[in-house]
C-alpha cells in the first residue's frame, strides 16, 4: 500500500537526520538557548529581511496556534476563521480550551473573505458579544488553495483599519510559496502579517514549526506562554537544528516544490483521464472527483481519504504529496486510473 | 567548559538516532498510530506486567503533567504537591492555566508526607475551598531523593482511603529505579499509582515521555485531551520508536545506571575531599556544599547551577549527570577540587 | 417613552418586595443555607413532583449557564445549540471562557432540530474534533417560539440514545409554559431534561434563577462550582425568598400569563392593522414586520429593538411584554399604528 | 440563638428596601445603564474625588475578584496575596479557574509585607516560573487588621517601582475606614491603588460591591469581562440604587461605625473579664481566646465560629458584628461571660 494520505507519513529529510547525527554529542544549553536555535533564528531573520522579528520554535501546528492565539488575546476577544479553518474544526477545541471563541466565517474555498469579515464585525456590536480581534488564515488553506499577494494585502489593510490582528497558519507554507499561482515572497510576510508560522513537520522536518512574531506588541514574554503550554522543549536543539538545515540553503523550498510537482503530475494525469476536481488547488493537496467503483479499486493499492460524497456514484477524494513522494508511485497511480477507464 | 547543569545537554543515545535512520523512509500512520508506537505500547505493557494499561507518548514533562492533570480533575478539584514540586514552581503556572489550584505541602526532602497531606485534607472542609483530589509526586524528587516501596505504598493506601488520585512525575524515573537505595520494580508501579510517566528526555531520548494510565476511570477519551493540548504529534513515530529502542532490551536502565554511577563517583570524590551535602541524594543529582572560592574556581571550567546560599562563605551547588556524562570529566572535576584543597 | 424593549425594565412584583420587607430583620445562615432557600427548594421539588432533584438559586442566566455547563462537561466535550442560542451569541463567550466549544446548529425558528443534531454528531468522528456532549435549548427560544411535549420528548430520546445531556435555559420558561400552544407541565420537565433553570429575573423577580439538576450524575459537588464561579451569594436568602413567593401559590404562572396576554393583544392589533410577523411566536416576545416610516413614528413614543431589515422599506421589530406591562400601553401602541394607517 | 457568625445575617438596611419600593414601578434600562446606577457612579466619583475613575457594580466579593483579576492579568501573570488572603483560601480556586496562579506570602497579621513581596519577586526569575504581577490585599484583612496610610503608601511605591498592580478587596472597607486606628480617607484610595472594591453586602446592602478602577490601562472593555463572567445583571438597578442610598449621605460610614462600636464593646467586655485575643483587630471582627468550657456555654445561646485551637483547654473564637447588631445582644453576651466567671 502506498500512501497519499498526508505529508507526514515518512520521517525527515536525510540531511536533517545527518545534522542530528553530526551534532549529537555536543553539549548545549536547554530550552531553545542552544547555538543551533540561535543560528536558526538569525538565519530566518535574514531570509525574512527583518532583524526585529521574534522567532520561536514549537513542536506542532495545534501547539503553535493555541500558544500564540492565547498569548495574543485578552479574555473577551475572539478569533475569526473560515468555516473550514483548522482551529475551528480539527484541533479539538484547543483555542476554546484557552478561553476564546472562534467566529466562523462562511467560505467555499477555504479563504477568509472581506465581506464576511465585515459582516462579522457588524454583528458584534456590544459587550453582550465577544470582541472580534484576531483573523486566522492558513496558506495553503485546508483545501489546498493559495492566497495571492493582493488578497493578503487587502486583508492586512482591512485588519489594520479595524484594529484586528492577522495571523497565518503556515503548516503548508512551503507548498503555498512554491505554488505556480503564488506571487508572494517569504520576505513579504512580515509586512503583511502580525504573526505566522513556517511549518516544518509537513515539509521535511521530523517535528517543528517556526513561529514568527512581527508585531512588537505581541512579542513580550512569549517564552512564558510557551513554557506554560508545555511548548518549551528541554532539548530545543532538536527544533532549531532542523530549521537551520532547511533554510541554510534552498532545501525548504526544494522539498515543497517537489511535493507540488508530484501533486501537479497527479492532477494532470487524472484530468487527462477525464475527471474533474472538487476545488482548484495548485498545491500539494488535490481533490479529484472519481466514480465510487474506481475509488474502491484504488483503495486496494493506495491509502487516501475519501473527502466528500458528491452524488450517488461519485465522491471527492483527497490526495496529498510530500517531499518524499516517489514519482514512480504517482505514475503507477495514474496508470491504475487509466487501466480502470479502459476496462469500463 | 564541561556541563554538569542538567541531564539534557547532549542529543540522544546513538542507538536511538540509528533507529530513526533505519526506519526513516517507511510510510507510517500519523498521530501515534504508527507501528512503532504500537509496538512500544505493547512492549511497555509487558515490562509493566499489565495488559490493561493505557499508554500514550507525549513530548515533555510539563506537557504531560498539564494534559494528564487537567484531564483527570473536575473544575473545582485541586492537586497537592510538595512545596518544591515541579508543577508548583517550574511550570509557569501550567496547571493553573488549565483551571486548577495546587495546594503546597511543606517538605524538606522533596517528598509528600502523610501528615502534611492529612492536614491539607482537614483544612479543606467545604465548598468555599477547592476539593483536594490528586497527589502529585516525583521520583526522583526535584532534589534527588528517592521514594521507597514502603513510602509509596503508604501514600497509595492513604489516597485510596481518602478518594485521592496518586500521580507520579517520572521525568527521572530511570535514575530513581536504578538508585542503590531503590527497592521498587518498574512493574510495581501500576499497582501503586493511578497514573505516572516514564521520562525519556532526561534519560537518553531526543524528546518524549511515556504516560501510563493505570486507573480505568481515567483512561476514557485521553487522546482528545492530548490533541486539545497540542500533544498529539503528526509524526508520533518519533516518540514511539525511541521508547521501543529504550525498552527492547535493558538500555533505559543501563543509561540511568551510568548516570547514577557518575553522580556517585562525584559524590564520593567530593566527600573524600572533606565536603558535605545539602541533601541525601542517591540519584543523578547531587548538591555538595562548597566554599564560594572553590565554586568560583570550578565555574571557570564547568557549567552547573548554584542552588542555594548556605552561609557567607559557602553555597550548595547542583551537579547533574546523565547517560552521556564522561568518566574523565568526573575525574577531572574531582581533581580540580583536590587541587584547590592542596593550595588552600 | 413607554418601553417594550424587554421583560426586565421594572423592579420586582410587589409581593416579592413585601416578603423582603417582612423578613428583613431576621438573622439567617448565609450562602443559600437560610430557611427561605430551603423552603423554596422543598416547594419547588413538590411542584416538580420529584424529591430527588438538586435545586440551586443563582443570580442570572449567563451565570447559571456557565456554572452548570462547565460543571457538567469534561474539557474536551462541547455543547450544541441552535445558531441563535443565547450561549452562542449573547454571553460574550462565557462558555468558551470556561474552556468549551459550542457547536452551532442551523435553525430558522430557534429550536434544535434532530436532523441537524444528527449531522453534527456524524461530523465529529474522532479525537481531532471536540466531542459533542450537551444539547442546549431554550424555552421560549430566543425568537419566542415554544417547544411542544412531542418535540422535547424526541430530543430527550435522541440524547439518551447518543449519550448526550439535554439542558434547557428557562429564562422565559414561565411564558413558555403559559403559552396557548404549550402542552407541557412544569412537572414534565424533570423526566425530559438532565438539567434546566426556571427563570425569575424575566418573570417578576428582582434577580434570580432556579437551577434544577435532574440527572444524578450531575449533582455532586455543585456548590463548589457555584462558589468558584462567584455564584454563591452571601445573602442567598434574597434568591430563595423570591422563589418561595413566586411558587407558594400560582404567582409565577399568573405573571407569565399576563405577559403573554399583553403580547397577544399587541399581535392581534398589529395583525388587524394588516401587518405580518417575522416568526410565529406565541409567547411574550413578538416580531412584527412594519414599514420603516411607521417604525420611525413609533420610536418617538416607545422603546423597542429593531430586529432585522426585511427589505428597503420594511423591518422587523421586537416587542417584549412582561408581568408589569400595562394594558393601556398596549392599547395606545395599537392606536398609534391604526392612526398611522389612516393617515397613509 | 443570636448570631455573631458574620455580617451578612440580616437583610438590608431599611432605607435600602425603602428605595427599592419607591422606584420599583419605573421602567429602566437594563445591565447597569439605568439612571440609578449612573447616579451612583457619579456620586461615588465625587466622593472619591476623581472624575476619571471607572466604576462598576457587581454582585459579590468572589465575583468581583475573579472578574477584575482575570481582566487585569495576561495568561502567564500571577497574583500575590498574604497566606490568609480570601482569593487564596476561601474562593474555591476562582482565580485559578480563570487560569492564574496565586503566590502565597507568609503573614501573621493578614497584611502583605514588603520583605515577603520582595523575596517572591527575587524567587521568580525566568520563564519557567509565573510572572508576579498583581498584589492582592484586603482592608480590613481576613483577621480584622487594618492598613495604615503609611503601609499602603509603601506598598503602592513598591508596586510602582516593580511594575506591579495593587488591588484591594474592600469587602469590609467600611469597617476599615471607620476603625479607630484608621488614618485613610475614602478619597485617598484612588491615588494608592490600581483598583479596589467598596463592599456593600457586608455593610448594609442586600447584595452588591462597587468596583473602582483607577489605573487607565485597566479600564478598557471591562463590561465585556463582566458579561463573560456572568456579572452583568439584567436588573442592574438593584445594585446601583443601593450604592446611591448608601452614599448619598453618610449612611455607609454610619453603618460601619455602628458595627465597629459593637465589636469594640464586645472586646472591652471580654477584656475586662480577663481574656486575651488572638489578634489585634480594631474592626468588626474580634478573636477572643476563651476556655473551651465557656465556649460550650456560649454556644448554647449564640452562633459564632470557633477559629483555632490554642491549647488543650482554650480556643480562639471569631465574633463578627454588623450594622444590624443589637446593643442588647452585646450586653447579654458579656453578661454571659461574666456569669460564667463568677461560677468558676
Amino acid at each position: 500500500m502506498y500512501s497519499f494520505k498526508n505529508d507526514y507519513s515518512e520521517g525527515a529529510h536525510p540531511r536533517i537526520l545527518e545534522a542530528l547525527l553530526q551534532t549529537n554529542q555536543e553539549q548545549e544549553e536547554g530550552y531553545g538557548e542552544d547555538c543551533y536555535s540561535k543560528q536558526a533564528v538569525a538565519l530566518l531573520k535574514k531570509r525574512l529581511g527583518r532583524e526585529d522579528l521574534a522567532i520561536h520554535f514549537l513542536c506542532g501546528g495545534t501547539q503553535t496556534n493555541l500558544t500564540a492565539i492565547s498569548a495574543f488575546l485578552r479574555p473577551h476577544e475572539a478569533a475569526l476563521a473560515a468555516e473550514s479553518g483548522h482551529i475551528l474544526v480539527h484541533e479539538t477545541g484547543a483555542i476554546e480550551a484557552t478561553g476564546h471563541k472562534i467566529i466562523s466565517l462562511p467560505s467555499r474555498d477555504g479563504k477568509v473573505k472581506l465581506d464576511r469579515l465585515e459582516a462579522a464585525l457588524e454583528a458584534h456590536t456590544d459587550e453582550h458579544m465577544v470582541k472580534p480581534k484576531l483573523v486566522f488564515i492558513s496558506n495553503t488553506t485546508e483545501i489546498g488553495t493559495v492566497y495571492t499577494k493582493k488578497e493578503l494585502t487587502a486583508l492586512r489593510d482591512f485588519c489594520r483599519e479595524h484594529g484586528l490582528l492577522l495571523y497565518l497558519d503556515g503548516a503548508r507554507l512551503g507548498s503555498a510559496l512554491c505554488s505556480e499561482e503564488n506571487d508572494l515572497e517569504l520576505s513579504d510576510l512580515p509586512e503583511l502579517l502580525d504573526a505566522f508560522y513556517i511549518g516544518g513537520t509537513k515539509n521535511g522536518a521530523l517535528i517543528g514549526e517556526a513561529l514568527v512574531i512581527c508585531n512588537d506588541s505581541l512579542k513580550e514574554d512569549f517564552r512564558f506562554h510557551m513554557k506554560q503550554k508545555g511548548a518549551l522543549l528541554a532539548k530545543g536543539r532538536l527544533l532549531g537544528l532542523q530549521f537551520l538545515e532547511l533554510f541554510k540553503d534552498n532545501l525548504y523550498f526544494e522539498l515543497a516544490a517537489h511535493a507540488n510537482r508530484m501533486a501537479n503530475m497527479l492532477a494532470e494525469g487524472i484530468s487527462k483521464a477525464g475527471y474533474s476536481f472538487f476545488s482548484h488547488s495548485p498545491s500539494n493537496q488535490i481533490f479529484p472527483i472519481l466514480p465510487n467503483s474506481l475509488i474502491a479499486r484504488l483503495e486496494k493499492k493506495y491509502l487516501f481519504f475519501v473527502w466528500e460524497k458528491i452524488d450517488e456514484e461519485h465522491s471527492a477524494i483527497r490526495l496529498v504529496t510530500s517531499w518524499a513522494t516517489k514519482e514512480q508511485a504517482v505514475e503507477d497511480f495514474i496508470q491504475e486510473i487509466n487501466s480502470f477507464n479502459k476496462n469500463k
